[in-house]
């Protein structure tokens, strides 16, 4: 099997991480902020010194081209975004243009001969974190929102709107260049997992057989403000501790559905939130996710039963967005499984608890992600990191599956 | 036995009602605000038509005296406060002063004749809305505090200190006018209970033993952030389950403890806080009364024995301040007893849950404070409601306490 270059893949991490760098490790790099046009610049003459073609659309999405053999067929694309969240680590998002380049930079140094053209994609604003929501630009091309909502999309703690930082950028191209179903044939995500899995069960590669669906909601306890040194016990109706016993329920009846269902509640409100008086409101989120929809349907269940009265307080509860499960492209499965098998990296399928661009593309492409193992699981933190070996191993899978996906396309 | 009359008890709670009015009810009269101001200068017009002798002291603490028909003997103090929270009610504090003056009034008016002099008191301060700490020239007075200390405190969301509010309300007299163990023999606070007690169990009048003691704690639960949607259920230390957990763990542990004791988890902080991240850190207030310090110390031991884990998080706490039980003066808590009997009201000893200047006072004099039913235990917001004939009763009783007071001190 074939292999990227581990040093050059180590390098470019490592020189893309001084783009939003902070003191002491990590990066901010917010969707159109200036070490994220830097980041832009870099990665255009990286590309452009392989010989390949850059160009972008209208919400400043970078397709970098390079030619394939055989005339007229469509290009298989592969990329990831290049923002990261505040304080923000080295390889959620990055790693996936990073790996898609050095596999380009193989193919063009080393001559491999593909049929089709490739492209090393760059989605604008994929966290969300300075402009919301997540995903935008993979949104506006799959109609998701549209576009012209987004442009009045204010930066979060700022002033300036995403149009504005867009016609600032420099990198507003034709809406032509979009990304479609006639240009191109496959879409490769590789990412970091961003979980613990791959790295507790001792595995190199996550074959990732889709994006999880969810469901959001507020639940919320109403009780009475009353004087905590004049209020006896029985007398209260305590909202706090109502969302305590509510949260220990829920742990309890979800946990029971299903040993891989996730489910949080990451988000608190209290009121008044006064060490003196009793809380007469709580409201906290719950997030519950799974890639079998019958599990979901079990989770709304769950909460739709949940007792109306806890401890003399009111619970209601508010649904907010949700998602179904979305499944990748089994092709594409087989190709990068084929991949991690030949080259002897260990592997399981898996699907993806975090939402990607891939998720939106999977509606217009064939399309597959590849995960690395995230140490400790974390990401979004600037302590996020995956060896060298191991983001070499993704990129060497991508390489392996891109081959494969060109003969059999 | 005497009375006072109600028409003119409830004419000078409506009166009082009018400064700091909200729109739809209740009051915003923080000490030394504007209406604040007004609230003394009618006090003061009343008190002077009465006959009363006006003085205030260094902390604008306001003395309003009648002679008694024997020379040289100490002064009857009774009173509380007129300042109010933000969107406070017409009860709390200025209640204490109004029955006190509706008392000096019928003992004027009607010429029964008291050995003693009467002064009835207004405290600066007492609720800590504008300025904190609260009961703050009481405790500047019984040397909690220091005065120098305290006039540099700054309004809570604003500018004005302390000191720069007391030398612009134009009632800053003599530091020798404060009240003092010579000049004065004991002290009465009326005061409605700010609980459900009162009413719950159809009683008229609330014997005030004492102020309970208290212990307040933060409770640290620590775990690790980790992404929503790929962190399996079993790999989490999520710091608001083990919150929960201990909040549920705290009512089963204290309930057990003394019927009577009671506690409020009221104020909690969540870290990040966002639906999508198991929370690391949370911060919860404990806060426990009881009258009996043996119970409090035994609350002491249950929070000094939790589990130091809960789910995978690290439990640590810190002691905040506390305070010991204030017992009231026995001979005071018999004659505020037996003129509640003698009215024929019905009454029960108890104690107050709540802070009032009665217990630093009780440090310098003889002190005990007597309560009214409170509606639906409500007190700190606009729809504090005691009815006319509860206020009466409270006053009424005052005047026969202190009648034997005179008699017997």
């Amino acid at each position: 099997m074939l292999t990227t270059n581990l040093d050059r893949m180590d390098e470019k991490l490592k020189a893309f991480s001084k783009f939003g760098a902070l003191e002491g490790g990590g990066i901010t790099r917010l969707s159109l902020s200036a070490p994220a046009l830097e980041a832009r610049a870099e990665f255009k003459r990286r590309a452009e010194a392989l010989g390949m073609a850059v160009a972008s659309d209208d919400i400043a999405n970078m397709y970098a081209t390079y030619p394939g053999s055989e005339e007229g067929l469509p290009r298989i694309v592969m990329g990831s975004h290049m923002d990261s969240v505040r304080s923000g680590g080295n390889y959620d998002g990055i790693y996936g243009v990073l790996s898609s380049l050095e596999v380009a930079e193989t193919i063009i140094t080393e001559g491999i001969k593909l049929r089709h053209p490739i492209t090393v994609m760059v989605w604008t604003n994929e966290e969300g974190a300075r402009f919301e929501p997540a995903m935008m630009s993979s949104g506006i091309v799959m109609e998701k929102f549209t576009k012209e909502s987004m442009l009045g999309v204010v930066e979060t703690g700022g002033t300036v709107t995403f149009g504005e930082a867009l016609a600032a950028s420099g990198w507003v191209g034709g809406e032509a260049n979009r990304l479609n179903s006639r240009d191109y044939c496959a879409y490769f995500e590789p990412h970091i997992e961003q979980g613990p899995v791959l790295e507790e069960e001792g595995l190199d590669i996550g074959v990732v057989a889709g994006v999880v669906g969810m469901v959001n909601y507020d639940i919320i306890l109403e009780g009475v403000s009353s004087h905590a040194g004049t209020t006896p016990q029985s007398y209260r109706k305590d909202a706090l501790r109502a969302a305590s016993k509510t949260i220990l329920d829920l742990w309890d009846k979800l946990g029971a559905l299903a040993g891989d269902l996730v489910f949080t509640t990451g988000e608190i409100t209290c009121r008044p939130n006064i060490h003196t008086v009793v809380p007469n409101y709580v409201k906290f989120s719950l997030d519950a996710r799974h890639q079998d929809m019958n599990v979901i349907a079990k989770v709304v269940d769950v909460i739709e039963n949940l007792p109306k009265d806890v401890y003399g307080c009111k619970l209601s509860y508010e649904e907010h967005w949700g998602r179904k499960t979305i499944q990748f492209n089994d092709k594409l499965l087989g190709y990068v499984e084929g991949a991690a098998k030949g080259l002897g990296y260990s592997n399981k399928r898996m699907y993806s608890g975090a939402g990607h661009d891939a998720q939106y593309v999977s509606e217009l492409l064939p399309s597959v992600m590849i995960f690395i193992p995230s140490k400790d699981g974390l990401s979004h933190t600037v302590v996020e990191y995956s060896s060298p070996e191991q983001t070499w191993h993704g990129a060497n899978v991508l390489l392996n599956a891109l081959i494969e996906a060109d003969k059999n396309l």
